[in-house]
């Protein structure tokens, strides 16, 4: 299924905006885990179970599976999601960006080692960089465009506009994927619930387009900011993503349980915005 | 030893600023590997020990690595060149870019999982997406700055700077280097040969920072203006890298014999411009 069509589809039968990022680190895992040997798969296979009738997305996090040689259980986590919760779409975290060559080595790393259904990319290398993910069609490509750490103003906040005319970088990178790159309906904009004022920006700069907005959460952004700032007419066109306030929500074996009150309030807290 | 001393030590004990870099696609192997089923490991192996004496830098692209489920066989490469070539430092060709507490897990995978001496990076995200790198300390952080595919000029030849005063996004990125990011010393910076101009100008903006310059050979990048617009004071300053033209010179089971080949004469046509 395309991505676009699946998370239409889990927008609406699961009444939710809640993205849940998967980060998960060991140092931070339930004691009882701590020795097992799959301890990666399992942890983030307890969680995807417990909240995925929440959530309208997952959203694994390349980087820690792989500073610990668990790839295999990345794609035992993605397969596992596909199996048991379909209707949940997958967006590997991975912010990828390179020559159009090595992009394709990267897509097919993402779509079908992985069998990921979307994948963050970085847009700093330009068209050629984006095109081997577009290609896939049915595949989602979301762009990072304004994030959320304290860095991102460093590059993204810059004015590259003719003179008088103030646009931000981040600005340009979100009306060339509106403009260019969103030709087949498949893009996505990363947009940092730090800095809602800039989520309604890009929102009025690319309509319908379904902008990931990580920062709430751990990282302090205010949620009836960021749905106010970037909702479409129809109250849907986020993920909103929460990753460590979610998984660590709980320290014992009940952890997952906790993680799914967490996620709850969250998706309520969302909802209640809208 | 810190990257950059090893890399010094490089360029003058091999008279060599010819990096060799290993992007391992298996459809272009020789007839006679194909089916062996450490191939990629064999192929990369081979030209290392092929060209080892020739190269100041060896750059693995870690896309053809993961795009075939072969990290395994990335590790194997890079303890073969630490253990048989411990002179050639290794640049793990990832572009990373992301928040601080991922950018640790892949300053983790780079430099503990793989050991690698250094990391291309990607700067979109801003400082504290680079520090986890930097805070290695002896490792080298290569920042990406004027690439050499077509898309490269979408966003890093914009204009950045003050009214009535031109600077580029991609001098910008050097210049937050030269004055912020290196204050210990061990960043450089990619700058494609497909653009000999915007070779000078960062040099010119960063003093003696080394230049990774990918686009010679496949990409048609020119080595004397190459060689001419980024060398420093001593001749050298520069990682010229070659990819394709190398790995794929010969078809046969000599492949590794018509690799050394190319890389000699690259070698030393780089070395006529000096």
């Amino acid at each position: 299924m395309h991505f676009m069509t699946a998370l239409k589809a889990a927008w609406q039968q699961r009444n939710s905006l809640l993205c849940v990022g998967l980060d998960p680190d060991p140092a931070k895992f339930p004691a009882h885990l701590a020795s097992r040997p799959q301890a990666i798969f399992e942890f983030c296979r307890d969680i995807v179970d417990a909240t995925a009738d929440l959530a309208c997305a997952f959203k694994p996090q390349i980087a820690y599976f792989a500073a610990r040689r668990a790839e295999d259980q990345l794609e035992a986590l993605i397969e596992h999601i596909h199996t048991h919760h379909p209707a949940v779409p997958v967006i590997l975290d991975a912010k990828r960006g390179d020559i159009g060559s090595t992009a394709e080595q990267y897509a097919v790393e993402a779509f079908e080692r992985f069998r990921a259904d979307a994948i963050t990319v970085n847009p700093y290398m330009g068209r050629d960089s984006v095109e081997p993910y577009l290609a896939y069609g049915d595949k989602g490509v979301i762009l990072l465009c304004r994030t959320s750490n304290p860095g991102g103003s460093d590059l993204q906040f810059l004015d590259v506009g003719a003179p008088g005319r103030q646009e931000r970088l981040y600005e340009r990178v979100a009306r060339l994927v509106a403009e260019e790159w969103n030709a087949s309906g498949n893009c996505g904009l990363v947009v940092g619930a730090t800095f809602p004022a800039e989520i309604a920006r890009v929102r009025e700069l690319t309509g319908e387009v379904p902008l990931l907005v990580p920062g709430i959460g751990a990282q302090g952004g205010d949620i009836a900011a960021t749905v106010q700032a970037g909702r479409t007419m129809d109250g849907c066109g986020l993920m909103i993503n929460s990753s460590r306030a979610i998984l660590y929500a709980g320290q014992g074996e009940d952890f997952a349980a906790a993680a799914r009150r967490v996620a709850q309030d969250t998706r309520d807290a969302i909802n209640a915005c809208r």
